[in-house]
């Protein structure tokens, strides 16, 4: 593939999985526009078309994380009981951390790159949170006296299931001689504490 | 110095310094036992003297990481109450992760060396662990009956502090436009969440 062959809107893709492949193969700290160009078979100055920088294009590469990460908890089995709901979205995020761990860490797990530059990766970052407030909201109320409530638990919903998520992905949790009865009930240990931490019914 | 006039103990300890001085400057990736003898300005061999490999060194760094911040939790102020000390724990392991940002982030937050070559690394990590089991051994007994609640419990604590971390220390909740009422209280609120997880009083 050359840049005089791709159309505009194939290159600025192309360069976005690119990215992806470079990181998942040397690490983030190793990412250039220069390697990217390399891995499409264009020119040096090909990707500068479209990413003024290559902080431009991790931006892009994180934001497109978030919508995908967003639409994937969006699509979870809801239901009108909110209770039943947290659960649902609860179940979705692990089950996406899971499937997509180098996604996951570019959002969570590593420094963005300067953001102000992009305001479309802050943008969906906090659609992804709202979706987790929304369900909140409909537990404890939509009014402004709520809204302190529904972000510390928001918090502690969100601070719960991603330190699940980093606790049994990490090295150190293969060492505590946890049974499998333990790592089985992980989970679902942790949604009902959750539930007990909101007052609601373990 | 050089490694004639450096004692055996001296270039060891030396070493890991230099090991962490690396890393803090050029991340994880980047360390070898090449560039530590520079720094120490030593000869290339020097370092294989007490470390047989790259990974070796990053083992005994990671190791000395979770000594320390056994250290420091044992250091905490000791109640006879255990939901007291519970919380004591709790504040402690929040102040060590917010003022050692490396060491935390090679304990929890990086591929572990093959830990198998270095039981040492191994056998801290579940000290630091064991910590916590024992707080709550002490609230919920300590027989084999127990054994699987305590460490599932142990599970929810740890996940809920450790994401607590990653949260407040990602680069996503800046841009959530989190209250700084919201922000002073996170830590506070989320140990009364985890205490009414446990179903004591909140």
């Amino acid at each position: 593939m050359t840049e005089t062959r791709a159309a505009p809107g194939e290159l600025r893709d192309a360069c976005i999985e690119a990215a992806r492949e470079a990181i998942a193969a040397h690490g983030i700290e190793c990412l250039s526009l220069r390697d990217v160009a390399r891995r499409l078979g264009v020119s040096h100055q090909a990707p500068y078309k479209h990413y003024a920088s290559r902080d431009h294009l991790l931006a892009e590469v994180v934001r497109r994380c978030f919508e995908g990460f967003a639409a994937c908890l969006d699509g979870r089995e809801h239901f009108d009981d909110p209770v039943l709901d947290l659960d649902s979205l609860g179940r979705r995020y692990m089950e996406y951390a899971r499937s997509h761990p180098l996604e996951y860490r570019l959002m969570f797990g590593t420094p963005w790159p300067a953001a102000a530059e992009h305001p479309g990766l802050a943008r969906d970052a906090v659609h992804a949170f709202e979706i987790l407030r929304k369900v909140l909201r409909r537990l404890h109320g939509d009014g402004p006296a709520q809204r302190e409530r529904v972000d510390l638990d928001a918090l502690f919903v969100w601070s719960t299931i991603h330190g699940l998520v980093g606790v049994l992905g990490g090295s150190c949790a293969d060492k505590l001689a946890l049974s499998p009865q333990v790592m089985d009930q992980a989970m679902a240990h942790i949604m009902a504490k959750v539930r007990l931490g909101l007052g609601l019914p373990g």
